[in-house]
């Protein structure tokens, strides 16, 4: 589970290591109803699309993997039985967000510590801002995100959101 | 586009021959916030699994599919946008619902009619009420959907609800 | 207050003969958040546009009437606060439907029973059926409502949805 | 669990009996959100304050007793969390709706088949008519809804809405 | 009215005195919506559970209080007339907040100023962070609260809310 | 577009200019759903009031104008079509917002810069400052809305916002 803003090399080692052990793998993108927001500045659309083709070019077996967007609710002691309906039957949540643990805990879900790749090195908020600032990001996500990221030309839209004090979702 | 209720042997004739005319197919699972009502039984995490199940069964190319989860909109002028935003990026739709045409036509999407097979044999509606009555509908839906709908109990879940007039969404 | 699908004569005259006893009229469209529906088939924006142009057309003094689209509550005992919260203020509500009567005088608003022309006449359902069927309904309506919807071919839109079952506020 | 438009004599005997074999009983209105609907015309502080006043006047043990309204959940699959986060704990659930025993079996809450005292006697949707049609409905309530009905002028209520066709929550 | 994070020895005093002053005593649970937050980290129902248990064990008299959830409406202007439908009927509130005060002022509701224990040591806020820090919160709060808040382990959940900066009804 | 909280001279002088060019100018309040906050005191309805009196104070053609209230869509990238379904017809959009000119190019709609009045003079966040603190702000906005804002008693109004945290909107 992650909002995937963007889906980085650091997201990629944890799927490629959650097929080792598992079945099959769920990459389930949260906030999917937001967009072009700060912390959410790509589509569900857009997410799916990054994610769905750096596991294509990292050949993993994709009748093995799941993409799918869920969105946040209001009303947090619901959350893990949206889960449960809007995801395909699953077993286990690895999630290393302790917040995201007790809540899936206090609903009987079972959930692992999963091992993150070098997380200085790989993380969303700061290949976010590496894009406004015209740092070398590329090396931090996989080749398909970096040409998504380019055709929709994701510089201009962070550089227009990280400038405004506008937020539609905010009061 | 299509609610899926259940995913049966129509569908899957058509995502295999848009697979021979395109690059890629989306399915898109419309009415996904619904579930466990008459026209909506089945959750959008049961529908997505036994999507996926069937492509990968009729030995598909998964890495040129997606299922994708989408919501209905009450405000129906936006929902070309919504589209949009929720799925990977698409040219064209393939749609045999005027309504839908027409509506995605005014948003300047081009709309193809699709070709499906008997669609009096391959029925979602007829398929539900043969669940019920007790009929064979084994044949009219992919092996992977019969599995998963014995596996979950399909028929009681459609017997209770045809027999009820509880439905929470309607006032 | 009215959804005015489409906005006939009868409702003109009725806005003008409030303008010969009060001050200002408000026009106010109800269930401004639907389109594309049968009941409700025009958008908030084709109805204002409708509307003002029809005023116009007819001479009436614009600075006197404010045209304002309003959204049905679902928790209908929080109507009227929502409608004093939407509208400029006003001392009285015409409406000939009982219903709206009784929630708006529950929460102390005066209520005035407005006289209609001949209501067999210019009526917005029978309006609706006669674009579907061909027949005249040019009389029926302001002269700036039959371009309106001339232009935005009305005709099409009507029939579409008149043959169609799909309705996506419906469960 | 119920709407309770309007709690009548078989829901007080059903809360009377519940009492006798558990510590504690949870009254939980349902559709709160809803009012001055045909199938749901009293707003959920007027069941709450009748459910509460005919209690106290059956002189039940009201430090035993909980009268709590909740929402219904448009995600269906939902709706037993949130039962479990709007309700002080439980531990069985008395219903005789097979819909709604469903839901909550598949979620791993118990549920109790309630014993009803003779349903045509007492039936809120019949009830409901004999206050339109003027028969005698007072036996059929607790003598503390038959008051609160009559202050508000439930007669009123129930009569415009039965005549009218206006609901604000469909489409 | 309060959120009740979680209700202490000053919100059961001014029960009490409200009580010797007034018939009747409701008392609403506003953010009834939120749970597992910051600010909210309990759900309605458990507030629920810890008020009605405190009443009972101070021996107010329960056929004389209501305890009902409300929740927090996004058109501010709406919220009075919310108010009128969700509780009991009431003639006054007791509020201390001049913000509610005034919205309540503009819409006819006589508010009266309570007079609450020492604010310094009666306080959720600080008792929250009381619970974090280990030091002793025992006395500030009815010994049903302590109970109940032990029960569910208030102390971790808290905790792991503090040192999140996940929240899922921002952006 | 705007919020107009409240309007102002520069406002009314973008209007001015606009009609020079355009036939028509479309008025469009944003976050019409929100009030009684600190950035919207205002409810749309006391919007469109102090804004249609202003364009009839400076005699402008009121039927070249329209002042329309639309809500903020927390999916952002649907807010375009929105703004399409509940405005009438429009060419351009006026905005000096970077963000929310980005989001309507990339949605094709034309956007084009507007030229302010010192904004450093006409600003409301400052016209709101300054009438909590007692300045002279009378000269900052047309007389209609000075008439409007003495009415509704906008100082006390705003000063008990300005000095709550209460913010019913937020968690």
């Amino acid at each position: 589970m992650g909002r995937f803003q963007p889906f980085h090399l650091g997201h990629l080692d944890l799927a490629t290591r959650i097929l080792d052990e598992c079945d099959e793998v769920i990459i389930a993108i949260t906030s999917s109803q937001f967009n072009y927001l700060e912390k959410d500045p790509f589509t569900a659309g857009e997410r799916i699309e990054m994610i769905h083709n750096s596991l294509k070019e990292a050949s993993l077996d994709l009748s093995r993997c799941f993409v799918v967007s869920i969105e946040n609710q209001f009303n947090v002691a619901t959350w893990a039985s949206y889960l449960k309906s809007a995801l395909p039957h699953f077993d286990k949540v690895f999630s290393g967000n302790n917040y995201v643990s007790m809540i899936l805990a206090d609903s009987g879900i079972e959930v692992m510590e999963p091992m993150f790749l070098d997380r200085t090195l790989y993380n969303a908020t700061k290949i976010r801002s590496m894009i406004v600032s015209g740092e070398n990001w590329k090396d931090s996500v996989p080749n398909a995100v970096y040409e998504l990221l380019t055709k929709i030309n994701a510089k201009n839209r962070l550089t227009v959101i990280s400038k405004s004090d506008t937020n539609p979702t905010k009061h």
